[in-house]
């Protein structure tokens, strides 16, 4: 398999890399979350010098970016999936929200996407990811009225982002870091405040969709 | 004044330093966002060696965070005093919104609070924070509730952390990354799905507190 590595002059060898990169990529960030996994752990992990990676993608959040769009396109796929046997607001809320607690990976790439994976990237790569999430969101729309019942398509949209945006603010405070899981070990009443992933994300995606129609 | 930084052994002089370190540190992040900004840089700014400066905060993150703590007791006296004049949902929702939009550096830094502010932190800081926000959350609950007219206290609890959540989140959607910015001027379709800050928010929260009472 290394001798592979060596020359990637052929299309489906440089294929073959991005796509070791990206696996390499993923498998450190669900150890232990993207926000400590640097380009050099990456190369490392995938036996290519550091220099020869940011030939396929420019920057760790490009490659990143890229793990989030993937994430982007099964998610919606998963979800467009479940709406069709879905009925009523608390089936919709289901199955845009289960399924996102079915894909840590994802919620923690979610979570960084503003604030980190959109920096430090190319235009380009920029481009090629909003398009996605767009498509993706622009996709569920008529899903999520539909089965829903009393939105429109608008509000459909809204409430598909509104579910990935939320998730994104739910994730990391619903996993602590060290530091949080042991002041909660020792305060149960600081414990106890910490809401839980997806009950929470349930009740403030039902809210918001139960909402939306009377700001009609 | 540089003179007064050679020693500083007596109270006022190490709460002198402390207060210089913060503000450089607010200046800093005022500037290009507190993603940026290094313990180094905030040691230059106050012309401190950076092996004096962790004498008074362990790390970065622990800067930022006392600067999110003092954000959180700001924004709640503010919220507090508009709220009393307020009545209904939508003086309510401005009460709570407005007051963050008119705080950049603060939603900049709970844009960054759980994914980055939370970690690399000593155990007796994050009880400090967690303290603080859940004092200011407990205090608004009634107000919010009060002033809504429609809400129970756990629901005003609920709205004022969505506020600050939400906040975080639209926060750094709404102020882009160079590449995002470079992106916008060159497709006006991507730039036009970019939400803005506070009709986002405002829309957001209305619906979300709109919609609570029907999840009773």
């Amino acid at each position: 398999m290394k001798q592979a590595f060596v020359r990637a002059r052929r299309p489906e060898h440089k294929q073959q890399r991005r796509e070791a990169i990206l696996a390499a990529a993923r498998d450190l960030a669900a150890e232990s979350g993207m926000r400590t996994v640097s380009l050099g752990s990456v190369a490392t992990a995938v036996g290519l010098a550091k220099s020869n990676v940011v030939r396929y993608f420019g920057t760790r959040e490009e490659i990143y970016l890229e793990l989030a769009a993937e994430g982007w396109t099964a998610w919606g796929a998963e979800v467009a999936e479940r709406l069709r046997d879905a009925s009523g607001q608390d089936e919709t809320v289901a199955a845009l929200t289960e399924t996102l607690a079915g894909r840590p990976l994802f919620c923690d790439l979610l979570s960084h996407t503003a604030t980190t994976l959109e920096h430090n990237i190319s235009v380009p790569a920029a481009r090629a990811f909003k398009r996605v999430v767009l498509g993706v969101l622009g996709d569920l729309a008529g899903d999520v009225a539909h089965a829903h019942g009393g939105l429109t398509e608008r509000e459909g949209f809204e409430v598909a982002a509104a579910a990935t945006a939320l998730a994104g603010t739910f994730y990391p405070i619903a996993n602590p870091s060290p530091a949080l899981a042991q002041l909660y070990a020792e305060d149960p009443d600081l414990a106890a405040a910490c809401p839980e992933f997806l009950p929470t994300l349930k009740r403030a995606l039902s809210a918001l969709a139960a909402g939306l129609p009377t700001l009609r």
